[in-house]
């Protein structure tokens, strides 16, 4: 397992990104691959796309059904982890007793909830499959929000809104940077291990991605941090600490800080640099 | 798909072992996944251990359970493979219909069928598991080679037996290193795409493997060659071509041909040299 940290310099983990269809959950999913990918990091995104069709082409969409995808998906993401690899997993996995099953399959810490804390009247407005009008004309039976039930993560790692404060949309990249970070923040894109240095490996140097800036333990907080006045309505994150977002926006620095998800309701992540790039036509 | 190509200097593949029980796939696997690590390259195994508790704990050893079993395990290597890496896949599988099913989830070429020729008698005397045993007193029903079929592969790309032409046994990492060899040889190990060479990722920088020789381009023969005279009985690969394996074992050269499983049957390879290592003892 040292081998495979010490060879690809992270460590394996799943990315589970939660949250309403046309939250911006597989958007987010496969910026965050792309964005890996240009640092020399190795992810690889499972979503219903590739799922359904290939090792859940068996199941269809009952209650029962769907809880056996999820398990599977969450087996293969675990698999992914243990290969090394950063798995990024983008399902609605609408009930929390699916994802906590899913937790439990990899080591502590190394399960990174993602709640896409987008309402459904934005998720319903959007609406690019068009499958929330199909729901209301009854076409489908048990959509998710609308008459089968979304159980919101009680504590993820991370909950993204759709708007900062400002009411400006985030873009892709920005969301996939803020959890990026969170996964540099956590180590998992270094080669450390338990606060120890491997002997480096001559054979894969890693690379910076400009905007999410560098990795452990080089971990500096940018000019920004301060001026952005980082509130003091923190949330505590499952280990205790203080869950923050430090980076950096394309024109000037910005801090964000990410607050648990019962502190997030209704409360839009604190930032200093509005996102300009309309997210939504990027859906 | 190129990014990731380039990314990882290599191109995802499944690298499919079937055989007996006790025929030496899992030994080979990670002695496989072993030798690709300390070359820079990014393997996994699947085997049993690994899915059987998890992916498929759901299933049960009926005809229909064992099908749905090589499929997901199928589904989840062409995952791993469409991520780039080399999925090592160590199964009975006894039936060819399932192995054909898998091979054709990647893209032609990219299933590479490992047949572990080792005779019933053999894997049964040495039964490292005991199960064999079991299986003749009746308590274990439906075993593979016992009262249950083993479809040997009719065109496996390279085929492994237990013991050399002079009655001596391969190590673990000799019969490894004649996979990793044919991988190297058909390309899977460069970022080579169609015959082009990407531009360099200067993130990642493979390393040899001192007795599987350097990656292509650069394939060399060796002086062994010549003089271990490659044998006329050539099989022909899928491909049409020759399928050879050039090699050095750790004191001599030598260079050992594999033909298609049709021509070996009672043929050991050709080899100029024996294997040290008692490969049983590793079971």
């Amino acid at each position: 397992m040292d081998d495979r940290r010490r060879l690809l310099q992270q460590k394996g983990c799943i990315v589970w990104i939660t949250g309403l269809s046309g939250s911006g959950k597989s958007t987010v999913a496969f910026a965050m691959d792309r964005i890996l990918n240009s640092m020399a990091k190795v992810s690889y995104v499972l979503d219903g796309d590739k799922i359904r069709e290939g090792l859940c082409k068996d199941l269809g969409f009952s209650a029962e059904d769907r809880r056996e995808n999820i398990r599977r998906v969450g087996e293969t993401a675990a698999l992914f982890a243990d290969a090394g690899l950063i798995a990024v997993v983008s399902f609605i996995s609408p009930y929390k007793r699916d994802r906590d099953i899913v937790r439990e399959l990899v080591p502590t810490g190394n399960f990174i909830e993602v709640f896409m804390d987008v309402p459904l009247e934005v998720c319903e407005e959007r609406d690019a499959k068009g499958l929330y009008k199909l729901a209301r004309q009854g076409v489908i039976k048990a959509f998710t929000g609308i008459d089968d039930p979304y159980e919101k993560p009680v504590n993820p790692e991370i909950v993204i809104k759709a708007v900062n404060e400002h009411g400006a949309c985030y873009s892709p990249d920005e969301m996939a940077r803020i959890i990026i970070h969170h996964l540099s923040e956590k180590g998992f894109l270094s080669d450390r291990v338990d606060g120890w240095n491997l002997p480096q490996n001559p054979g894969f140097v890693s690379r910076q991605d400009p905007l999410v800036g560098p990795n452990p333990p080089e971990l500096r907080s940018y000019p920004g941090e301060a001026e952005a006045g980082v509130s003091s309505k923190a949330g505590l994150s499952r280990s205790g600490e203080t869950s923050k977002f430090y980076g950096r926006g394309p024109d000037r620095n910005f801090a964000t800080e990410l607050a648990s998800a019962g502190e997030m309701s209704g409360t839009p992540p604190t930032s200093a640099w509005s996102g300009q790039q309309a997210w939504m036509d990027a859906l």
